[in-house]
């Protein structure tokens, strides 16, 4: 024991001798520190000067300074000084490799970018090498900005679960299937295969990652399909995650080809009873936000994305409303174009308010939910991340409020959903491992992750000049 | 001069010595260098390995450093290694010394806001040392973010301009005049009479602050106070700034009060006439636009302020396809709540896209241009700055492209627009004069700025809690 850790013991016991729980401190792995803390616990609020202890990667206790410090002890303790602790944020719908894509192709019709950019690249570069690149990158990003669970749908999962056991991020893994070829795939046969054998041999010594069936659409995937999707969910009791209602054009398809919208059409399908993250939901009707009140759907609003791609604003005070969790999404970097949760939830905040013209429609605290809390129970971990609860896993970060841009304060919440951003970010924790400290990403290297995302971008940007 | 500089000069006339040119070199004061260099003329694009060369605060040259270092020799240089030089940032509408009252109070609506928490404390709290404060603390955010040149309309205008004048930044300052009380006026006629006498005897020895007349709206002021603005504009050859058109409530009460809309009945007064900078312009409709685009008013969109107030969305794209120059702004960091450029700009591009479901309607560099070369000529100093023009004012700023969140890069613009945000900014120059160097500020200091914010904030934040 180091003699300044054995004389703060002696103190500590000197100053609480009356008290017998002093001599008799639970054992902590580490004690966080914030000058403001929120567990992000319905109507908890904003406790100062506070603290939580971890144990084995599970949150024991949340409190004030005193009362940590006088139940815990621990060998190691980070501070809060200028800082806010709460829970890591929740990227409900990511397409994680899809960041070295980001800014190949913006500002054109849907049809344009995907049939002549996203779907040719895809078709020529995605492969494991591809998604080693763009899921370290986009871990750099999503860790670097306070990400702590991810909801990733893309191509070789088993190659990006690596990826993400390396870099100890958080993660539900959607192995994609579709009807049409895809990278890896010729089209619904092996990619459903593969995608089955990809779940049900899914192994995780760290327990973070959770294998899950991703069909990609009710548009891109026929009836039988989606049907069969749903027996091995429930055979394999693994989650689903779909687009569903994203987009006009989806919508103009749906009602052509089956006489239905893409909500009602999954529901007649048995989808809505068995745990399904539908990303995007932008165009559910009255009674499609009943039923999905009634379901185990969890609807994932990605608001930069949808702006982006013209797709329209999807109802989310209607959604929440009626007691559904809307969680919070990027969308892949390719449509985006980056992992910054802060902005999705800056944009969540201000939208609504624009579209309805009701300025309370969405407060700031509605919004940090939706990328904690109720993003959580969107993705069906509401009992295990989301909120600094004893018993939760402890996944954690905290903000620096030392920039000038956070001065006056009158309200943390407010700065959180209205000015902050990734680079506020100064810790990440997931289990109650450091993965960044001081800003510093420690589990990924910026000039690598850097430095093999320009590798695959040669690679693209010579294909792009050859067809032009 | 140092050995090396003579080596270098040596190299230059060895390698150069065909050249006539090389031994009559122009003088510059500074050659400012980017990997790439976005001159923001209209059709310009992007300009690989270029530089530009700056002599007495104005821009000498724009192009590849080939041809800039041939023809030009300056003392001073700023490397420009994984770095994009662009003009300076212009902020069309703020309301610079109000960052003091940033997330005060949100979420709530405009009446409740205004009535119950902006004027009071107002009343209570601006005075001088408030505005130094508050001016001191928005001046380093912005020029930290990039901006280059504001248009302010807040009380004491004459005690922000010296602000303006120690650290640097370009600036519209608007004198505020209102039919009510306001700090430091009883009503209209003091408060007119104080803004004429401070444009009429403003004195600016640098030349970069522009006094104007800021009557605060068609709603606040009545028809005869706006004729009284316009004749005396006229007579100072003093620009005008206005809220203009601004929210469904104006629209209301401009209805029921005069039965017209805000943009026909400022028409009617002759103030279309006459460069007008029109803040919001959210509810101009077709016909309206139409004389917009023949008038001399420069409508500012507000994308954030405009959301989080619930006000609409300004058909911004329908106003540019009619050539109207439409900028960009801030608003006050009350109704922001930061003062990031960066951000507007991204909304810009994002909103009008999911808003007329139509991708293509905001390409990147439109929005973009917004904040350089439209919105220049939307607050009349077109000619001024805006764009790395020969003969304009050296208002430039370099980011870094060195973040993994750049990675990988196939389009410069789309980068800027989707990506960049206020801590990318590294360099920021006015008419030549450094004032950011690797992201320091050099006229204010961020420590200062932030403890002076802190003692104002104090007090607005005792008389508060003494009212709840």
């Amino acid at each position: 024991m180091p003699p300044f850790i054995l004389l703060r013991s002696i103190a500590l016991c000197i100053s609480l001798s009356f008290a017998s729980s002093a001599v008799a401190k639970e054992r902590a792995d580490m004690i966080i520190y914030g000058d403001y803390v929120l567990s992000m616990e319905e109507g908890a609020g904003v406790l100062k000067n506070g603290a939580v202890a971890v144990r084995d990667g599970v949150i024991l206790a949340v409190g004030s300074r005193r009362d940590i410090e006088a139940q815990y002890s621990a060998w190691k303790t980070i501070h809060g000084k200028d800082k806010v602790l709460m829970p890591g944020l929740i990227n409900g719908h990511t397409h994680a490799a899809m960041v070295l894509f980001r800014g190949m192709a913006d500002d054109m019709t849907l049809i344009d970018w995907l049939q002549n950019y996203i779907f040719p690249m895809e078709g020529k570069f995605v492969d494991e090498d591809f998604i080693r690149a763009g899921a370290s990158l986009a871990c750099w990003e999503m860790i670097r900005g306070g990400t702590t669970t991810i909801v990733d749908m893309y191509f070789y999962p088993q190659v990006a679960a690596e990826i993400y056991q390396q870099c100890g991020i958080r993660a539900i893994l959607g192995a994609p299937m579709i009807d049409y070829p895809s990278p890896g795939f010729t089209g619904w046969d092996d990619s459903f295969a593969a995608g089955r054998a990809f779940v049900q041999n899914f192994n995780d010594p760290m327990g973070r990652l959770t294998p899950a069936f991703a069909p990609h659409g009710a548009y891109t995937v026929v009836p039988e399909h989606l049907r069969e999707v749903l027996a091995a969910a429930k055979e394999l009791n693994a989650p689903m995650m779909m687009h569903v209602a994203e987009s006009p054009s989806e919508m103009d398809v749906m009602a052509e080809r089956y006489g239905n919208s893409s909500v009602r059409h999954i529901a007649g399908l048995g989808m809505l009873d068995f745990p399904l993250i539908a990303a995007h939901m932008v165009w559910p009707d009255e009674d499609e936000m009943d039923m999905l009140a009634l379901s185990n759907v969890g609807p994932i609003h990605n608001p930069t994305s949808n702006m982006k791609t013209a797709a329209g604003f999807s109802p989310v005070p209607q959604m929440l409303a009626k007691g559904i969790n809307v969680g919070l999404g990027t969308d892949g970097a390719a449509s985006n174009n980056d992992l910054d949760m802060w902005e999705e939830i800056r944009l969540a905040a201000l939208l609504h308010k624009g579209k309805s013209g009701d300025a309370t429609i969405m407060p700031a605290n509605t919004a940090l939910a939706m990328a904690t809390r109720i993003g959580a129970r969107a993705i069906g971990l509401g009992d295990v991340v989301g909120s600094l609860s004893p018993g939760k896993r402890a996944d954690m970060i905290q903000l620096s409020l030392t920039s000038p841009r956070m001065a006056p304060l009158y309200d943390i919440e407010s700065h959180l959903v209205y000015v902050a951003g990734a680079h506020d970010v100064v810790t990440s924790i997931i289990d109650g491992q450091l993965l960044m400290r001081d800003g510093h990403v420690l589990t990924l290297s910026a000039a690598q992750v850097t430095k093999d995302a320009k590798v695959q971008a040669g690679k693209i940007r010579k294909a792009l000049s050859a067809e032009k």
